[in-house]
C-alpha cells in the first residue's frame, strides 16, 4: 500500500520534515567565513553535496535565519552574509571524533561571536582565501563563490574548490594511477559523521562492498 | 600535519575521487525516466540533495556517458536526454533491501533498454507525470523540471516535486502538529542505502541522537 499525495497537502514545516527524515544519509559541510570586522563563523549544512567534480564545485543550501519553516521568510544567516562580502568559504569534512562540537556550532549565536572558541574549535589559516579552517578535519576545501540560486525560501550557494588541506591521517598518496587519495574510512575517528532524519546521526560502520560497472575497487 | 595542495596539482579523475571519497555519507537519487519512445530508464545518482525545502527543490549532478573523467566530454546519458525531452522525473529513495538492484542499474544499457527489467525492478504509474516509479521504494518523489545548470563537466539538474508517494510501512502519519511523518529508519530494510567513496555503501546502524539547537528529537 502506498500513501500518495500532492505536494498542496502539506504545509512547509511539513514537507522539511519529510525531506529531512527521507533524503538520508547526507554529508555535512561544516562552513566557515569570516565577517568585514574579521569575526570568524562556523555552522553545519547538511543540503549539501558535489555540484561537479571538474572544476570542482561543491554546493549547499542556506535557509533563512531563525529556521522558521512555516513563514520562511528570508533573514540571511551569518554564513550567507559573510560569503556575500568575501566571496569564499571552508567546506570542512566533520571527522566523527568532532561530531559534539559540530552539533554545537548550529548554535545561534549573536553575529558579533564566533562559534570555534563556543565549541572549542582551533582555527588554521587558510592558503588562498581568508576564511579560516577547523584544525582537525580531515580534509577541508577552500572555496571561492561561484554562484548563489534563488531557490525558493533558501539560497543554493555554490563554490569553486581553490585548494585543499588533506590531514596526513587520511592520506594514501599514490593509488593505480591517481596521486594525492585519502581513505577517510581507515580509522573510526576521522570518519566523516552523516546526518539522517530528526536529531539523528550516523556512524559509518556497516560498510559493503559492490561490484560496479565501473569495476573493482578504485 | 596537513598535505595542502592548490587544485592545479590534481588531474580531473584525481579530484573526482577525491570528492567521491571524502563527501560522504551521501543520499541516493535512483532517477526514473522516460523517453520520447515511452522507454523507461532508472539509475543512481550520488551528487544529490534537497536545494530548498519550499518550494520542494531536489538537485542531482549528471555528469558525460562513459565517465571518462578525464576528457570529461559531454555525452548525453539517457537520464538527461530523458529529462530534457520529458520535463519530468522520479527520484526514488533507494531501501537496503534494493541495493542490488541499484547497483545494477548502473549497468551501460543501450538507450532502447530499460534498466527496470535487467534489475528486476516493477514500474508503478506516477501520478502527475509520465515516468514510472521503482515499486517498492519507501519514498518516490515525482519532479517536474526546475532548471538546469551548466557546471562545468557536469549538467546539475533540479526539480520541483509535485506529488509523493509514501510506503505504508515507513508512514507514520501525524506527529506533533504535523501530518504525514515518515520514519525511513523504523525497519532495516527500509532503511536508506547511503553511498561512499571507491565501491563502498553504508547500511544506517549506528545511530546516535543528540541534542540540537532545533529542540528534541522531533
Amino acid at each position: 500500500m502506498t500513501i500518495s499525495l500532492s505536494t498542496s497537502a502539506f504545509q512547509p514545516t511539513e514537507m522539511y520534515f519529510l525531506l529531512r527524515d527521507s533524503v538520508v544519509p547526507r554529508p555535512i559541510a561544516w562552513v566557515s567565513t569570516i565577517s568585514d570586522d574579521g569575526v570568524s563563523n562556523i555552522a553545519p549544512y547538511s543540503f549539501f553535496n558535489v555540484v561537479c567534480p571538474w572544476p570542482a564545485i561543491l554546493g549547499f543550501s542556506c535557509g533563512p535565519r531563525g529556521d522558521n519553516h512555516n513563514t520562511r521568510q528570508w533573514a540571511p544567516k551569518d554564513t550567507y552574509v559573510n560569503i556575500m562580502a568575501n566571496k569564499a568559504f571552508v567546506v570542512n569534512i566533520v571527522p566523527e571524533s568532532m561530531t559534539d562540537a559540530m552539533v554545537e556550532t548550529a548554535a545561534d549565536l549573536p553575529p558579533g561571536q564566533s562559534e570555534f572558541p563556543f565549541a572549542g574549535l582551533t582555527e588554521a589559516p587558510s592558503t588562498t582565501i581568508k576564511p579560516p579552517r577547523v584544525l582537525g578535519a580531515p580534509v577541508a576545501y577552500e572555496c571561492t563563490l561561484y554562484d548563489v540560486l534563488d531557490a525558493g525560501s533558501n539560497k543554493w550557494i555554490m563554490g569553486t574548490v581553490q585548494h585543499v588541506h588533506i590531514d596526513e591521517s587520511v592520506y594514501v598518496g599514490r593509488k593505480g594511477n591517481e596521486n594525492h587519495r585519502v581513505d577517510v574510512l581507515a580509522q573510526e575517528a576521522t570518519r566523516p559523521v552523516g546526518r539522517l532524519g530528526r536529531a539523528n546521526y550516523v556512524r559509518l560502520r556497516e560498510i559493503e562492498t559492490k561490484l560496479r560497472r565501473d569495476g573493482p575497487n578504485q
